[in-house]
């Protein structure tokens, strides 16, 4: 069934609300509670009605949406629709907040649909809410999380998983991996992949022509000249030859506990880390409460916060929803920027390309 | 041959030149140029007059110092003795500044007589300047750098790299080693040492009675239960059951994303970090040029600045000697504190420490 009002100059977004006990419900109400986010995108929310209210309760906010009862379509001509999956087990959401199997199966339903549509075209754009690994483990949930999710139902296993806060932009070669299994993993292809689908996505969706990469090392000091470490030689600059040969401007092994610094970060456009908290300790300090996640090497756009559901400060009312807000305005860019490049012909595309 | 002043209410520093090749030079003659800080303690120089007056003539800085061949004493009343190693072979300072076997011969000098220095109990601390491993290792002096020798030196497995940055203190549980080598090293004993050794000095060094320690987990989101790594239930909680048994006030395993946000942070004395750039990188993003190397385990003090003998910037008067500054200032504190601590008998010293 195809979307409504496929002429409609805004974007349609879909958000599919997180685990119903963490933050992301909270978040969701909040972020769009700001009018002047609601006009620049129409919504769809995937998730439960009753516990979208309930965090509206709690923040003294006044509904704003309209509710439906999901039946697979998302006729959105403006503003924001809760799509209700009223066929979902309830919760006690004035209860404990804790990973619980219900609500695991409630986050994973909503990504499935939400993914769906995706694919069906019938999204401009995916924010996905928090969700709860261990509560998706209750619910028998098979999948790491939602950039595996993507993965299988895209049928790429190129998908890397990346953060844009401001103009910090980080790539990760590995992300929810165990820091000791990444011995077992690390390949040229694998340091390779984040800097290629980098400066495809620094180009095709955030405008820069001859984007600048730096790749960080692997060990203290980028290995000091082997003293510290072989990766960098036998896997890390033979993947940045790789990508030079390929036209890419990419420079490292950087030292790693250097990178971040101003003067470093302000000779690239985008920078590679190997491994989760090499990316994502900077990245919070830099840009806490303004960060996103995006999916690179999908053939459509998919963001989220940067936080997890944050059981401990979930139903209280204190949950911050910058890092949604973020979320959504990346997605509302990207989306656009995408709309932009699919009604530009192929010549036109080809000429604008600089050689 | 004992210090002839041991009476003189001003500590007697020493500051081994590092390599005369990088910036130690430098930043030590730049440091050392603040008046103020002159005036605070007695400091000796073990190093090479002509490539300190090299770096002085550069920075426009009008020698402050006297000059005398080394000998073995270090006979300082007040101000600087700059005590020169003029059997060394000379190098060109005016020369490509990079890793060179006489240099590595050099610095390790300086930084031998330091330590036999302290150990003579004639020296109240010792700074040690930036060398460069590559050098040492040209020279065949067969360690890892300056916390290995004092380890060996003052005899004890026991000690622990640290960083002192305003009020952020960080202790490591590996520190120069190849990343993925952590697997076989990384024992609940490894993870114990430095949250007892950070726990006593912050008590001992920092006046700090009951120091809260912060320690981090190893894997992403600190393992999330076990999801994404074991080491946080098979080693690090165990590492925290021991130091809790021996009465420390420890928390842990942290989520290491999130650990350097200000407010985690504010409810710890010092951090635990489990590997080199997990702690080096949100050091220097929060105080680069500011951040101070303390060895942790030792009955004497060393501190260092945190940065390397940066070749690429050397006798071009380019670096800022800020974290040389920082260095002296913690060793001197340190030493205040050192000499305090014994003059007190130690049945008053039993007396101030609460139960």
């Amino acid at each position: 069934m195809p979307d409504p009002a496929p002429d409609n100059p805004l974007p349609l977004v879909g958000i599919s609300m997180g685990d119903p006990l963490g933050v992301g419900p909270e978040v969701i109400v909040k972020a769009l509670n700001d009018p002047a986010l609601r006009q620049k995108a129409r919504f769809v929310i995937l998730g439960q009605h009753d516990v979208l209210e309930y965090a509206a309760d709690q923040a003294e906010i006044q509904p704003y949406w309209w509710r439906e009862p999901y039946d697979g379509r998302v006729a959105v001509r403006r503003g924001m629709l809760v799509a209700d999956f009223d066929e979902l087990s309830p919760l006690r959401v004035n209860g404990q907040r804790e990973p619980n199997e219900i609500a695991g199966q409630a986050s994973y339903r909503f990504v499935e649909e939400g993914v769906r549509l995706l694919k069906e075209d019938r999204l401009d754009a995916l924010v996905t809410g928090p969700i709860c690994k261990q509560a998706w483990h209750m619910a028998r949930v098979r999948l790491r999380g939602h950039t595996e999710m993507l993965s299988i139902h895209f049928n790429t296993k190129r998908v890397t998983m990346s953060f844009v806060a401001d103009d910090l932009r980080i790539a990760l070669a590995s992300d929810h991996l165990p820091l000791m299994e990444l011995r077992n993993t690390f390949t040229i292809g694998l340091v390779h992949q984040p800097i290629d689908l980098l400066d495809q996505a620094l180009r095709d969706w955030f405008g820069i022509r001859r984007p600048r990469i730096g790749v960080l090392g692997l060990n203290p000091h980028a290995g000091e000249d082997g003293l510290l470490g072989d990766e960098e030689r036998r896997i890390i600059e033979p993947a940045l030859a790789m990508a030079r040969n390929n036209g890419i401007d990419v420079t490292g092994p950087l030292s790693p506990d250097t990178a971040f610094l101003p003067h470093v970060r302000a000779r690239f456009d985008g920078l590679v880390a190997m491994y989760h908290d090499q990316g994502l300790i900077p990245l919070k300090m830099t840009a806490f409460d303004r960060a996103v996640n995006v999916t690179l090497g999908l053939p459509v756009v998919r963001t989220s916060p940067d936080h997890g559901t944050a059981f401990d400060i979930a139903g209280r009312n204190q949950a911050s929803p910058g890092s949604m807000t973020a979320a959504i305005e990346l997605a509302i860019k990207l989306a656009n920027r995408r709309r932009e490049r699919r009604t530009t012909a192929p010549e036109d595309r080809q000429a604008s390309t600089p050689a």
